[in-house]
């Protein structure tokens, strides 16, 4: 019964298999080889279009080159307050940036509030120099509270970026999950909308460690190259991350695990709403549900062996949970079994 | 018959399979798993005392966060003229060191001279505020070059770096084939000679990604688990990488793969000795060797299917090489085939 | 009628005089010279204490030098969200500290809420490494918009800092009209508190580029020479701030300027209540005074000659001022003179 | 007798009594005043173009401000090996760019030799991301050991940095000096030979505290002002600034000044050149002369009342000077007195 996070997993076995098969023979190193190219290649094929992909080991390297790739002096970009950027990546985005800021923007359901954006992106008048200078927008797809931008909220927000100049980043960290969930193709919840780059996560939906920086217009990662190498992010044996998205990428293996964890996200919830000792905090959209129970329920549940995290911002929690209550979170994957899911629920009572 | 360099060849069979066997089931994230904590204790073992063990996903990363643990503002690090992270990290030890310099230190054989670098230290006295203020010394073990600084070598370095109150690193992106060409333990070769950080590598040595940032002093790390994390270097399932080095390590197999290697150079060495079309750069004493032939000889190796490249930095070729001839680089690893070997002997005339 | 603000006055005739009278003969560079250790000397006395001087050219270089000197990777730095550093220095706190962040802390009157404080730290638990770690505290002594910390408020803070290990810094770029506002001598409002290091600011009260970074414990600094110069801070001609400290701390010429400043403020701010068309947004405790008036009232004062800005964060404005109003600033120095003083009340009726 | 530095001499009164002149009324700070601006567009005649002006406090941000301008990741700028912003600035430059590196390119008499920098640049390949990019090369005008990059000679640099698609950086702190050593225009000194940024210096040459980052094209400063506000350099009062170089650039003073010191230099030199103790290790083209004499010698001159120093670095002394000589740099300035020169002179015997 674990529901910890879907970096807790292992590995898919056609990903393990695959790195096992290109684990011998020579080929050129820091994904020059044709194997990198064409798994590069793929993802052409993926967006509808000729992007720049470049492999990165950690999801906090693609979001951080994304936005170093966009950087300027005094630069201020602006995510959800609740953002992996801003809460868990330890200022990494920052460093890479040199400093460059990142403004929290407020919105419900884990959700940028386009009103918020754009009062916040005002506060950053053009001709006044001492604030700093707008820099990037960055929308997490889905949230890190498992909801979802719906597609005419990511054309809202991609309007303001555009009215304004900004570039606009997507952290898809658990993109797979939010595609399946929408029933979208990765143009139309990108591009199509007005996304420029994506953090195309992998590694929490079935990979080892496996991450791509992809932007739709290369020129725009014109220096990625020296960015990614600089930032000791490019791999000399990059054909393990190559390998990891061929059977990733391969027969919709990456959308049959995302659709598979998203279904079990659900069976999770239905259990939750039905449940006399747990309720639903929101309604999950994605593999994350986030429920509230008693502290001796959740301390209970723990000693019989399942295993999950209470959710500890201060601002998530307001108005949700009273005192003897705690607000979790269950985060399911490729890996979730159902009948551990069924096993969960029935402990729920 | 690919002697381009150790990072072309793939991974030995028994590491990919202990990756596959633990693909399956949940795990702890980010370094903090059972498993993780007991490859870390195997450091422990492995270098005769308490270290602090740090995995991250390259070589230019180790380096770099080596670096940026013992960080001083307007610092210099001293290094070997050729040295990786002076000519092949796109400045990324500057980068991680906000802007902290490698200062290139002359020596034959690609080892630092005592003398130079006594004298290049000198030039930054300690009341001089304009020029900066030594920070790090780094010596490269086995050399860039393939050859290999001795223990009495690495104690005069020691001494020079403990009379200014420098720490010494050592890149060992080759440590194993260094240590058992000198048949020494890994706490001789380090801490007992003066070696405060190493870069433990085992990439090039027959894994996927698996680098170790060993200091021998916790202390001296206390920052690091924020270091690394800022520097997006902190895995999720890190396990991954820990498991490689659990094969790499068990049974002796690193080493075994390592004087491997060694043997392989050792054989193309000798048959280069013994050719007429190629002579000898220098005396290969570890799993590089460099060899002297004609342009017009290298061309048509190339093309009989031999891969291996130039060695172009002017400075290493100065006095070696006349017009018609080329310095090459002939690497070695645990997937070169001594049939390879003989056929590009044989080749060779 | 000059109320833009104190750093539109020119310089004091005193100071010009004395930057006159130094401006002959040769001296040492780069603070060597007797005439700056002299004047280092100074601060000794001024604080009671063996303190640590640097001068350098503005106050953003002091406020981000003094983060610099305290920096860790991953470092939060807590201040109030009106706080200059976080509003109006472009970013170079982060900078200069390689993306170290600023969390704004909220709290009523310009001031941080100790309990907010608390919260804000205690999001940043020492074993969670993804958030960051903290780094310092930050209080600006007068406040942004003309509050005093009082000294018992100043414990509090200092209390909490040092709780959590934290270094405890005071952006003091109004720190004179702070100091004679609340009767203390500079030791009372800083180490004798728990204040660790002071941007001492000397421009805005009537010096042409005159900044201090005031280290109580010198062993915080040891590497500020080095940061310093790294930051293109230390001046070769350093005499001539030493000269405008030295014509500043003359005789109590700065208390004189400041107390008279603040004299000043407290007459507009009495114009102001009496006023039938502007009203106090709240009461001036230094030299600005902050105040709501219709915005034709605001026009016309500007048609007649009125120098001042609307004040404009949106935070501040909140349910002070309707539609019809704006929420403006009025700035007084040693410059201001009563009769403009008068004149402007005269006018507002 | 001081000949220590032109950073030991004051201010050119006329400058001390302009910023007297100015220190009273009110005026718009952060260099927004009709003051400031007509100042700038003072550049604008003498530069015989639109260009971009930048005040700044120091001759170390003024270069590291116009890298930080041009900045690119893992980027390399090439200058001589003797330069100040190599040798002296504490890694300023390498801070301000984030790493980026400086390559020394080596060059007789103080200037990169041509053939030398082209061999540089051709180190870092275009298609070879481990290397690093060329991102600009510095020139020093007058140079480091006080010769002077002849016209053609800065059009031999500039063609090069054109092939390569570089910006050509000036570092002026002695900018003056070379103008009227050489007789040219700064516009025949500059852009009209393809120099692309000045870091246009005034501070040695009778100034308090004034450079100016000059870039002959405004587009390429277009962060400029993000970038300068962010480096804790846009000075509030920025007029103190602008009141220098008003004085500074008024009726030639500037000029007459650099040639007033050239002349003394010249007089020192005709002393060595005929002196019995001391020789001349080069010929000195603009204010600093550089002589070897006795050890035994320096320290009588020295205790009799003469200021000047040895010159260091080693390699500028080798082969010119034996075990009982040193290298000394004598420099002048506007407030050097030709008596004095006549006494040090006649000292020397």
């Amino acid at each position: 019964m674990n529901f910890a996070s879907d970096n807790w997993a292992g590995v898919h076995p056609a990903i393990a298999q695959r790195l096992l098969d290109v684990s011998s023979g020579f080929s050129a190193p820091y994904g020059t080889s044709v194997f990198d190219r064409n798994i590069e290649q793929r993802f052409n094929e993926l967006f509808e279009r000729e992007v720049a992909v470049y492999f990165v080991s950690t999801g906090t390297a693609a979001n951080s080159l994304a936005l170093a790739a966009v950087n300027r002096p005094g630069g201020v970009s602006f995510c959800h307050r609740e953002a992996h950027m801003l809460e868990d990546e330890c200022g990494a985005p920052e460093f890479f940036t040199h400093g460059a800021r990142l403004a929290p923007v407020d919105g419900d359901n884990g959700k940028i509030n386009p009103q918020n954006l754009k009062a916040e992106i005002e506060r950053f008048p053009s001709n006044f120099i001492h604030a700093g200078q707008p820099m990037a927008i960055s929308i997490t797809q889905a949230t890190e509270i498992g909801t979802l931008y719906q597609p005419s909220e990511i054309d809202r927000i991609a309007e303001i970026a555009k009215s304004y100049g900004l570039p606009l980043h997507m952290d898809g960290a658990r993109f797979a999950n939010a595609l399946v969930a929408l029933d979208l193709s990765p143009a139309e919840m990108t591009w199509k909308r007005g996304v420029d780059i994506v953090s195309f996560g992998a590694t929490k939906n079935g990979c080892w460690c496996a991450e791509a920086l992809v932007f739709m217009n290369p020129e725009l990662a014109k220096d990625l190259p020296f960015i990614r190498k600089r930032a000791a992010q490019l791999l000399s044996k990059s054909r393990f991350i190559a390998a990891q998205f061929d059977a990733y990428l391969k027969d919709g293996l990456w959308l049959e695990m995302a659709a598979y964890a998203n279904t079990m996200a659900q069976r999770l919830q239905a259990g939750i709403v039905s449940s006399k000792r747990a309720r639903l905090a929101w309604v999950a959209e994605s593999n994350e549900v986030f429920a509230i129970l008693d502290k001796t329920d959740m301390e209970q549940l723990q000693n019989q062996g399942a295993v999950f995290y209470e959710w500890n911002p201060p601002r998530a929690k307001a108005g949700l949970v009273n005192e003897q209550e705690v607000l979790v979170r269950l985060v399911t994957s490729f890996a979730t079994e159902a009948d551990q899911v069924d096993r969960f629920i029935s402990l729920l009572g």
